[in-house]
């Protein structure tokens, strides 16, 4: 049985969402400064990053793939880890995001697109606010598994 | 003579941007997965997508973009149609939203931008929720018809 | 001393950010388009854009960039201002936006990515509605200047 919401949960359903955005947004400005601790801290305690040929686990994961010598490099050099457009689904203490996500590398004079993937965030409030549950990025090159990540349904409760 | 909004009204307004958002949002995610009729969905029965050279008319004319030998080419080798920012104005039951898209193509290890347009959407309020009336799309090289989309005014009632 | 907010005053706030959304996605449409006096206008009259190498002062300032031969012969070859996504954090009457800008380009029948960059914007509440105070841009070139633009703290008061 469906009941009505209240005003009030009408307005908390936006302001999760309006947390999830700036959430999401923190993201590339975190990695791209190379802020290891920030970019872990978006992740709850046993999250994943679920990558094309892996997982980076939990916390401490993160923090490694931000501290790697080929992420360092890339900060060095100018990089933008650029995000768009969210695709946000709350339900109750869950929420799912599907967006796109485009790393740009300085060469020379200008950027180029080194990377352009798709993402699916599945997301959990906790007492800390929402964190990421599990991040997973998959190149977009023909391949299903990214495809099948570009999901426009309501999100499982 | 406008009269103050009440609190109620002030949400559903709020509500409203969430999900024009959320319909503009989803659309690459249905068009890189090659859904043609999840794609055509976003349209009214009797909406239009225009661009460069022509339209695709009515639901049926959208779906049949998304099946082209083109469009399932780009699909294959790895696509993005990446939207960004959305400038949304609401006005009763109609809406314009103003964005960008860029085509990511992928080109061997990286992405290029195949195309960069200006974007407008007329959307309107149904029993169903937001639907596309008419979207446009017009290359950004040059042409005024693309500036012409660009438009930063209250929409129209 | 926190007090809990009241239902009205969380409604303003959601509003604050979808004002503060539509005055950042106005950004690129109105410089893309050449409208110079339309840019100025989101600025506020003693507001400043800071770019590398300088500053845009006042709305005059940013009048004459847009009428600058070089913006407008971007203009007439094609170019897209795009902006994502967007950290907004507001605190009373002040704000704090930070994104990425990526400045594409036609060139022939593709666009590239000519600047890729950090941006800070610091608004302000007045009568007229949201304005910029600051807004300072800075090329990813790995220089720490654009890095610390890249804030994700709460906003000053």
């Amino acid at each position: 049985m469906t009941t009505t919401p209240t005003l009030e949960e009408r307005v908390r359903r936006l302001e999760d969402e309006a947390e999830i955005r700036r959430l999401v947004a923190s993201y590339g400005p975190l990695v791209d400064r190379g802020d290891a601790d920030g970019t872990a801290a978006l992740w709850a305690d046993d999250g994943r990053y679920v990558v094309d040929g892996g997982a980076f686990e939990a916390r401490a994961g993160v923090a490694a793939m931000v501290l790697s010598d080929q992420h360092q490099r890339l900060v060095r050099n100018g990089c933008a880890h650029f995000l768009g457009p969210l695709r946000i689904d709350v339900n109750g203490d869950h929420a799912r995001v599907v967006c796109y996500s485009l790393l740009l590398e300085r060469n020379g004079d200008e950027h180029v697109v080194r990377r352009a993937s798709a993402n699916r965030w599945e997301l959990r409030r906790t007492d800390e606010g929402w964190q990421v549950a599990v991040r997973t990025n998959r190149r977009l090159d023909g391949d299903p598994a990214a495809h099948a990540l570009l999901v426009t349904a309501e999100a499982p409760s």
